[in-house]
């Protein structure tokens, strides 16, 4: 429990205690964390290796194992070795010097400095600085795994779990801070809304990547409450297909992805990592074919030539027609069984028949869709990316155009092919009707004529509230309570084969036959989190972003969809927390400044939902679809003029939000303007010290000046033809001072005349 | 001719000079201003300002015009007055105590440091700085320009000319180099290109903004190329209104604009100007109606609230509904008259009537336009802007509504309204009919039925040659041949007059007649500059961009445009050179990182080009408008479809070209690269330096770890049961050293034993 004080503890109360920390544990670690006397803790344990050795190749492994430990060593690595289950090992690691700690720190931070990314230049030694930013779990496990993966030459230890140099090193991860973990549920379960300072305590224990998911889902689900309340407003009081509700739909939908842009970059200055995906180090898989070097700056660098990659990219173009061949033939596969089956067939056992397309659909497309992945991602590798921001941009660029299909183009062909060509194209399902007629023994009746086969308009809605309500619905079950199942199966299962084993007798002992006591349980808990699977903020990104599409193209059909969505999304908040603290192991912290590529993914689907939402608008206006089903005769120039017209709406809404939002102040924009002002008054209170050393001129001497202006315009023509050197010295030797000046223009100005209306407007005067 | 070599001093050849400048003079003034003999030069002096007294209330001039000179003389300003042309006098000023202008010079670069405008610190001290980045002519006359006219709080001498404060300042202005202009007109007249040297020469002479203005001239004239041979192919090969024509004229707006921004931005680093616009000061004419205090910085502001400005830009409704509606009904007033006695009228004084509509349109049009700008302006003024370039943006921004409508709005009638509706709408001239044959006695024939009435298909093309040819050849002969030959004849009638007035006996003398004759020949040109015009960058970038517009949105309809464009374009590029040397005053430097608001102009007609050109190319697709002229039946949906299209191609298109725009390296980035670079690099060792401070821990103690590593495993559980503080401890203490723990690991190898499918696989290999 001692360890709920540490979550606690904010930067200021650190700022408080003591400036000078009394020893360098105290201030790089927590303050719990080197005196803790609980036993519920995690002994100090930064991170777990899992090492694999082969029980066939023991020399072999025992060399590798004291090359690894010795290098962890090398790099202020503090180790312990325990028994891992299957020939595992688990090397339990902790900071032991803290000079490359430091060194880390201290690089990092000067180096986010000079990019950018921290606006405060960091204090003048590593103590100092560490006193005025304090260390954050996040930072600390990053820096940490940043001296256990990186290359040696960057002073890091060099192993990466799972490459070529390092294939036994299975996987480093952190432990789970039990504690805070109980403590972040139980708040959350109560809580019905996070605030910044969650959101703040997510990123300190989880990083900015994971907590840039959470802060995307809250605002989200803020943002659902407004289509919410509408759409139940909607689905009350207007007619169905409201453009009303679709003008006001797709608004929401570009205000919502603009905002989301400001609070991101609200966040990004919030945690100091605005722009770090520009200081990303280069990928290891990175292949470079070329070293050139910079014009500029004349560093040598490895780079791949970008019209190198272009080529290799060229194989996008098959990769996305073959995944929309692939996939969109199975869906379209099953749609016109469905169909076939709904309504034309009407044969025997249609009753079982009709499950047919979700059979197909549930067995072939978890492998197609792997298959694809498996291909997107091999693509991906070819396509050797520098950094892994940009691989992940890529790939996820891939992967949302698989999503897309699976996730839409059914809906796509009921609102766009199904609905308004159903009654041409059904009748081609003649020849389906052929053949199940001489399948079943002509038991087809004939006497039904293909043109009174009706189509079923009422299919779209249907399915969108498949995929608003059933489908979240599912998709939660599998993605939480099934895999907690399944492991509270795993572990009965694993308890009781090792009880089987222990009575059996030539089988090796189980790992945890030789631990100490005291120690047994925390190493079960460990054993136990080895084997949990990694956390992927992509996917569970993924699926919001999905979400938001059903949303963004179809909800004019139902207006009820963000409904179902917000009440869906309050529980997944809380699922994705319960999965990352009980289900995955803890996530490597990682920074970022955004969501990356799921932003271009967030405003094509903005942009293509102004298109949908336009032309089913007009498709299903006039209330054409009506139970008893028959559209409404769509014509070309109408549906044509209001996608036209949704898409000018869309783009100028756009433009007018992202000016309005650009004008918003922030507290992260405040943040940054502090600092820059801060920098500006240093700097030019310099700038004013530097100045007081420029020569000093005597001021103009007005005394003297007087003395010599008793000249008379004469005197002044006079000197002009003394021979002074140049004309321009004589042009500028007329008048000496500027009381000279003076007199001599109020000469001028005495001597004029004024002109003939000038002079006529006088007498009128006088 | 001397000033010549200053004009081509470089950069680099000034900084080979000595490094310690022997005088001040010679560190800020140009190596040869200071000692220059030639008659032919200005004298040294920097600006001229023009005094306009009273001859009615000579004391009050007098007086003022004392603190006039004073002012100028307390920020070290040398003045010298002459006799100016009725009842002005002409101030001349230069330099006289540098240290005001060293403290400006000083204070201005570091600004621009700290608001990341210069990419590098200024050198430590004034002297160096100077050395290290000689001042520019732009430069020193830019600053000389802020001495006189800043408020005196921030160390100006406030005066500004016809403001409240200064009535009687007439103008401010800098004395043409004419050596300098003599050998730019001759160059330019040989060369058939400008390239970047000539470029900044004109950045060097004239500052930034002018520099920008013949950027973008150039850029544009070298893009021109590309669709005047498309186009000459396009008009030799193609059918008229060919969508492949289209489409790569719409393409290359894109990429034209893209690529302008692209390069203005590299222009801005290479020029030191990114972001000025960032760190402009308030307007004078600003007024603040609250003064906040900035939550983040502290600072006091005076603002003048968004909303509140909002509700006042709101009249900019009524003034475009307004504009609109003037200058539109003009518009369409003439174009019906046209057509009514082109294609109606048939009755007497037809040959002259017909000139009606041009007479009309010449005669009102600039009359409204002038009401309208004036309009415009008070509106701008209203609307409060805090500083120039906000206000000059919003104004544009009212200019272009304006000249939208005058320029593209006949041709759009003739496109999209006389073109497909014209059968139906001529038919209601009828009134007119009826009232032209009651007017004409019934001359009319009633024979013609109106529904034979052929709409002239011919007319668009016609429209846009005319356009495109004649309106060229007329705007340049108004724009630079006129004033010519007007200035000329003003000239020999000032002589004549005041040939006269000498021969008279009352009137006063002629301002030359009190001049010098060794400073005769000078004063008359400044005289005769004094009457120039000053010149305004935006009036000739309107016409570009509106030359940009009948491209982006027309050239569909005469392939032969951009050949034009690219003919008028050599010349006008200059003729503006000519205008700027000989027929206005010498511009005041401005800086500028940007063609500012125009940007916007440019884009905004590249995307409605998208709109029109699909819906020209497919309206008059089929060739349907022959001589013949029989308009293609057109559909509805077909003409939407084309639009949409268009639109999507132009929406793809911008986001690829702007990307791919923005992976192309260039000199400006280099530049900007570099320095951050040489930041980084310093800042880095200073780091590595600060690291060194950092307390340094024994590395590793290998040695010793060998001694100690003879214990056992037996050891090892042994030294577990000592009783040691807490469990972390305890932990942390079985193994000492790396060598402990690789040690233990081995053992835990080697005690394994290989599972079942691994020691099958071993036996099978025995």
């Amino acid at each position: 429990m001692s360890n709920q004080g540490a979550a606690g503890t904010s930067p200021a109360e650190l700022k408080s205690r003591s400036t000078i920390p009394r020893s360098f544990s105290e201030a790089v670690l927590p303050p719990n964390m080197a005196k803790t006397h609980a036993a519920n803790n995690n002994m100090g344990v930064e991170y777990v290796l899992i090492f694999r050795f082969s029980a066939t190749e023991k020399e072999e492994s025992a060399k590798t194992f004291e090359q690894l430990v010795h290098k962890l060593a090398r790099v202020g690595l503090a180790t312990e070795v325990r028994q891992g289950e299957d020939h595992t090992l688990m090397v339990f690691i902790k900071i032991a010097s803290l000079e490359h700690v430091y060194g880390e720190v201290y690089r990092s931070r000067v180096r986010d400095w000079i990019h950018g990314v921290r606006l405060t230049e960091p204090a003048q030694d590593v103590e100092a600085s560490l006193n005025e930013d304090p260390l954050t779990d996040a930072e600390r496990l990053l820096i940490i795994y940043q001296l256990i993966t990186n290359d040696e030459k960057d002073g890091g230890a060099g192993i990466r779990p799972k490459t070529k140099r390092w294939p036994q090193v299975e996987s480093i991860f952190a432990l789970h801070d039990h504690v805070y973990n109980k403590h972040w549920l139980q708040k959350w379960s109560t809580n019905w809304q996070l605030n910044i300072e969650d959101l703040d305590e997510i990123r300190n224990k989880f990083g900015e990547k994971v907590a840039y998911y959470f802060a995307f889902e809250q605002t989200y689900f803020n943002f659902l409450i407004y289509p919410g309340v509408g759409g139940f407003l909607a689905w009350l009081l207007l007619d169905s297909f409201s453009p009303i509700f679709a003008v006001l739909a797709c608004s929401w939908c570009v205000i919502f992805v603009e905002w989301w842009k400001h609070r991101e970059r609200d966040l990004a200055l919030r945690w100091g990592v605005r722009g770090v995906s520009n200081i990303e180090s280069k990928r290891d898989e990175f292949e470079a074919s070329h070293e050139i070097e910079d014009v500029a700056t004349g560093e040598k660098q490895k780079t791949f030539p970008a019209w190198q990659r272009l080529q290799r990219q060229a194989l996008q173009l098959p990769f996305a027609i073959c995944a929309i061949a692939v996939l969109g033939s199975l869906i379209i596969l099953c749609f016109v069984i469905e169909i076939f089956i709904g309504e034309v067939y009407d044969g025997p056992g249609k009753s079982v028949l009709t499950y047919l397309p979700v059979i197909i659909l549930t067995t072939c497309m978890p492998f197609l869709t792997n298959a694809m992945t498996g291909l997107a991602t091999r693509l991906n590798d070819y396509e050797n990316y520098e950094t892994a921001s940009r691989y992940e941009s890529a790939l996820t660029a891939k992967l949302f155009v698989m999503n897309f299909i699976t996730s839409y183009l059914g809906l796509i062909l009921t609102a766009f092919v199904y609905v308004p060509f159903g009654k041409l194209l059904i009748p081609h399902l003649d020849v389906a009707n052929v053949v199940a007629r001489s399948y079943t023994d002509g038991k087809v009746p004939l006497e039904k004529s293909l043109d009174l086969y009706d189509i079923n308009p009422d299919r779209l809605r249907k399915q969108v509230i498949y995929f608003a309500v059933t489908a979240s619905i599912v998709n939660f079950a599998t993605e939480v309570v099934v895999p907690y199942f399944k492991r509270q199966g795993t572990v009965k299962f694993r308890e009781l084969t090792a009880s089987r084993k222990r009575s059996g007798s030539k089988t090796e002992p189980s790992a945890s036959a030789n631990d100490v006591p005291e120690e047994r349980e925390f190493l079960a808990r460990v054993r136990s989190e080895a084997e949990l699977t990694t956390y992927d903020v992509q996917s569970d990104l993924r699926e919001m972003i999905i979400q938001f599409g059903y949303l963004s193209l179809f909800s004019v059909v139902w207006p009820l969809v963000p409904v179902s969505f917000l009440v869906n999304n309050w529980f997944e908040l809380r699922a994705d927390a319960f999965k990352i603290c009980l289900e995955m192991q803890r996530p490597t912290p990682a920074r970022a400044d955004s969501i990356g590529p799921w932003l271009d993914a967030l405003e094509f689907l903005t942009w293509l939902g102004s298109l949908t939402m336009g032309a089913l608008t007009y498709m299903f206006s006039n209330d054409g679809v009506g139970p008893d089903g028959s559209p409404y005769t769509i014509k070309g120039w109408g549906l044509l003029l209001s996608i036209f017209l949704s898409e000018q709406i869309y783009l100028v809404s756009h433009k007018v939000v992202r000016y309005a939002i650009s004008k918003i102040d922030s507290p992260g924009r405040q943040k940054e303007r502090r600092a820059r002002y801060l920098v500006r008054e240093q700097f030019l209170s310099q700038s004013l010290g530097k100045l007081a050393r420029a020569p000093t001129f005597s001021e103009v001497d007005d005394e003297k000046d007087v003395t010599i202006t008793r000249e008379s315009l004469e005197e002044e023509q006079r000197q002009s033809t003394l021979s002074t050197s140049t004309p321009e010295k004589k042009f500028w030797s007329r008048q000496q001072g500027w009381r000279e000046t003076a007199k001599v223009g109020q000469a001028y100005i005495t001597q004029s005349q004024p002109n003939e209306k000038e002079s006529a407007q006088q007498k009128k005067e006088l």
